[in-house]
């Protein structure tokens, strides 16, 4: 007899996307000739950086060719990519001490923010942002790691409130908690962790033994030269972080796939004996196992955009959405509204002043715009929503004068 | 204070692959003339079929273009793509019940043949062949579903054993089990189980509620047509069985990674208090939280290997490696030794009438030829070994003049 995992019952059927997706439809069927912009899903829209496109190019004709040919790569990414990625992203930012080592490329930052928790111990503690990406949620709620949903909450979650009055930075817990998982620049409320921020939280990782799962994939969005792009800015923080970055929204990777995961030698977890093992080590085990690597073409075009001229790319594609973001929120806060976010991130969390759905439908019936509704991302989203960046800038524009004009 | 996962110290810490590289490294230094030829991992060499590469190129374009840019995919893979293979690898088999609706597209069966155990109950009680690929092994070891490692097996991991004397076809058990893994053709063994084989596992699983999970990634090396392809060419199998296929050794996707699960709709699991609940409806969450779906490029050069030309490049593809077979299962004939697979299959599994190493020593010392010991895969590939077919006819054909020479 067959069981099933049943935690899967837990899970609160999001009909978050659904729900958008069926009232877009019922009001396109109902108005035809309403163009409606979608500024909801966090999606890009502009192509691939020239030198990404003329890298892929490249390998392909290599796995034409007998002698150029390659067959399985490390599950850890090649050397070429993971040496690019150090120097690049860590060593020219001052944060020395990570090594391709510690780099381990994959197909996504929401497998890996998906698949971390299965090398840590099913009693760990979790504590989650509210509002949160809710990846992260479901991840723990799939291995056991809640009780059922109820008002809104899974029970035996610590879920961290990020209010206005916190600025949507999360407060530290006064108990100690196993695993904490943050995300800066924020999806869904735009806001980024400043460094005394992540001081504080890394500061109580390294008194609790914590370990603080890191999501960075909004990093490269980040303009202020004060603000950290990676927890490893802040010292200590290699022994009780786990970061995540993505290529998807810097150089419009979302649907060609490439992530990676930082994991210092110094990050240590332990066993109920109170032994130390590395948790680089579990996770390399964990990736052998499980992961085959990332296609091969996929990490020469990535290696291409670990190049001068493909950074020089990124800027140009990341201010494009930053200007969108620049633009969108003039037009929001023209009519009235308190928009967080938007800066250094392509998220603006408006705030809506009632039911975040009731906001939805406004937006949707009188200006034939799509946003997400802030609810969608827990209780604390309530009375916000999300609108996205990530668009055409000719869309933007004319959502802009869509809000002016209404 | 972060405990980690501590099932991954139960796992047995397989030297198989690196003892192999120690010693081959070894003999290099000693010998430095000696051109060692690898038979030893499974691992394609010649380049990708000419469609998929000219496929490949043009969704690369694809993404240069904001007008034909594509971001984030359906998670569980394009509809092109799944009712391509629907069709060609399915209807046209006469297998019409599997429809694009059961296709999962991802990016390697390793990753989802580990992954699958995560959608049933960590209760479940598991059998694998003896020997076998470990990744079978490991995901349900690092999950919590066995015990410790003692001579050379897991406790409460039900072993099936295949050995000569069953033609090395696992012989049903006389215990109700629940997850039972199944490979053909087989890697390490190279057997293909027959369609009697087969019925009578679905007939087993059947009558005990068990769900089956079918690793056919070698099927393309299946000339018989006797033989069945699919598990799902069995009366019943699509209410117990699960089947992987892939890219990697048909097509020479070991670099570029693509593959699908199948699972019909009518698979069933249960709840506890034995409520059915759809395999297909659990994996499609899994998926969807999980994962993102593969690289659009790559998607577009599989849907280029299911045409008619993809597939004629395909059947040229295998023939090269199965006459690479044939030439090496004749050459160690030649020898004495007693050979098994290689016929519809890339693996040899070879008689050595002594202890695995022993042979592998030999093979290396005086032949400079790589194999794998067999006693790597498990307790009953003691006294085996397995060749690899997946080389250059050049390399096999030296490899032969050395058996015959030596």
């Amino acid at each position: 007899m067959t069981l099933i995992n049943e935690h899967y019952n837990k899970l609160n059927a999001s009909y978050l996307f659904s729900q958008i997706r069926k009232r877009v439809i019922q009001f396109e069927t109902e108005k035809p000739e309403a163009r409606v912009i979608k500024l909801g899903i966090g999606d890009v829209t502009r192509p691939l950086p020239t030198v990404a496109i003329d890298a892929f190019h490249k390998a392909i004709d290599e796995m034409a060719n007998p002698g150029t040919f390659r067959g399985y790569g490390p599950e850890q990414g090649y050397q070429f990519l993971r040496e690019a990625i150090a120097e690049i992203d860590f060593h020219r930012r001052g944060v020395t001490h990570i090594t391709a080592d510690d780099i381990f490329v994959s197909d996504g930052a929401k497998c890996d923010c998906a698949n971390i928790q299965e090398i840590f111990s099913l009693d760990s503690t979790i504590a989650i942002s509210d509002p949160v990406y809710p990846v992260y949620l479901d991840s723990n709620v799939m291995a056991g790691r809640s009780g059922n949903f109820e008002n809104g909450r899974y029970q035996g979650i610590h879920y961290l409130e990020c209010t206005e009055s916190n600025h949507f930075s999360p407060s530290i817990p006064d108990v100690p908690l196993d695993l904490i998982y943050l995300c800066s620049p924020n999806n869904p409320t735009g806001t980024v962790l400043s460094k005394e921020d992540l001081k504080a939280w890394v500061d109580y990782a390294l008194k609790n033994n914590s370990i603080i799962l890191f999501d960075a994939a909004y990093e490269t969005f980040i303009r202020d030269d004060n603000l950290p792009r990676s927890i490893f800015e802040i010292e200590g923080a290699e022994k009780v972080a786990i970061e995540f970055r993505s290529l998807s929204k810097s150089a419009g990777f979302t649907g060609i796939r490439c992530a990676f995961t930082v994991i210092h030698k110094d990050c240590m977890g332990r066993t109920s004996s109170g032994k130390e093992i590395s948790i680089r080590d579990l996770w390399f085990r964990r990736q052998s196992t499980k992961f085959n690597g990332v296609s091969y073409p996929v990490q020469q075009a990535t290696k291409a955009v670990y190049t001068e001229e493909g950074q020089a790319e990124v800027k140009v594609l990341t201010d494009y959405y930053l200007k969108n973001a620049s633009l969108l929120r003039t037009a929001l806060e023209g009519k009235g509204l308190t928009v967080f976010g938007g800066i250094d991130s392509p998220y603006l969390w408006t705030k809506t002043n009632r039911d975040s759905w009731e906001f939805f439908d406004d937006m949707l019936q009188n200006y034939g715009l799509v946003c997400t509704p802030g609810v969608g991302f827990g209780n604390c989203g309530q009375g916000y929503v999300r609108f996205s960046a990530f668009n055409e800038r000719e869309a933007i524009v004319e959502a802009s004068e869509r809000l002016a004009a209404g």
